[in-house]
């Protein structure tokens, strides 16, 4: 697994435009925001706040669904990626008390996560951290980066998403949207 | 999630009978064990050795077999059960790239874990603990106790398991008998 940490303080690559406590507690405000994805969790003395996770394997899309998705998804860092969101959610209780085949049908049956996420693709590109087995106060950590005229697709994109069966789960969702410098 | 540390040194409540490498590097050898599930990883100078891992939400296991599991697995700490064992294990890269769906292919329908290990319940009282999101050395820990009547039928579980196709994808698998102090 290879880990992260997103460091806002007063310095970093990207400006942080606004936080937004979609549900729950809302995070401190910042200007600017780093990723630091290396081998050891960044700290700093500066930093106002600091989220870890990992980049782990994949716990509910299946191998045709991998496909699809790696046949359109861009990298990251893009040129012409201006644009960039980070989305901390923490779920309920209740989610992590289904088995695993509830959550996956919740995820993709019900909720159809996976597939709204492809016709999103490759404009908005997007990296899953988890953070859940670390502790921390949030399960997931989601990288979004766009270029400024695909930022209708990325409102869009999230707006269906929370609409879904699946976000009856999400108990704390702050929305975090950066600027390049 | 509920976070623990084994701890092998000189005291705890289980006396360490043996260590031996079934794949891949050993761990070195120690008296006692000590397992430790509470707030924090705990540290200790007079340790030999320590693990860490956190009880999480299951990752396979699908309704129906949670209800069969639920139905006939005993709790941890029965005066009967005087034996004991630690099996750290961590699983190739080559697992870890599966898509979820075929993890769960090679987990349950053609390597029977789930089936096997409700064979011998409740002899065999198990707990799984994961680490491989916390960068430690392995995947997963799994405890049992079992009385000592009960260590043939605890040995003939491993072995089944072993034999199995999920077992290709062990690179690194150390076993430790325990008997209470």
């Amino acid at each position: 697994v290879t880990r992260v940490t997103f460091a806002a303080g007063s310095s970093g690559d990207w400006l942080i435009e606004s936080i937004s406590a979609v549900r729950g507690e809302e995070l401190p405000r910042a200007r600017h925001l780093q990723r630091l994805e290396g081998e050891a969790f960044a700290s700093s003395a500066q930093a106002v706040w600091l989220l870890n996770g990992v980049r782990s394997h994949e716990r509910y899309v299946h191998r045709d669904e991998r496909e699809r998705l790696v046949a359109v998804q861009p990298p990251l860092e893009r040129a012409t990626a201006d644009r960039a969101a980070l989305i901390p959610i923490r779920k309920s209780t209740a989610w992590w008390a289904l088995a695993q085949d509830e959550r996956r049908g919740v995820f993709e049956a019900e909720s159809r996560h996976i597939s709204i996420g492809l016709e999103y693709l490759p404009a908005v590109a997007r990296r899953l951290y988890h953070c859940r087995d670390l502790g921390e106060p949030f399960d997931f950590l989601t990288w979004f980066e766009y270029a400024e005229a695909d930022t209708a697709a990325f409102d869009e994109l999230v707006g269906r998403l929370r609409a879904t069966r699946e976000w009856d789960f999400v108990e704390r969702e702050v929305e975090i949207r950066l600027r390049r410098v």
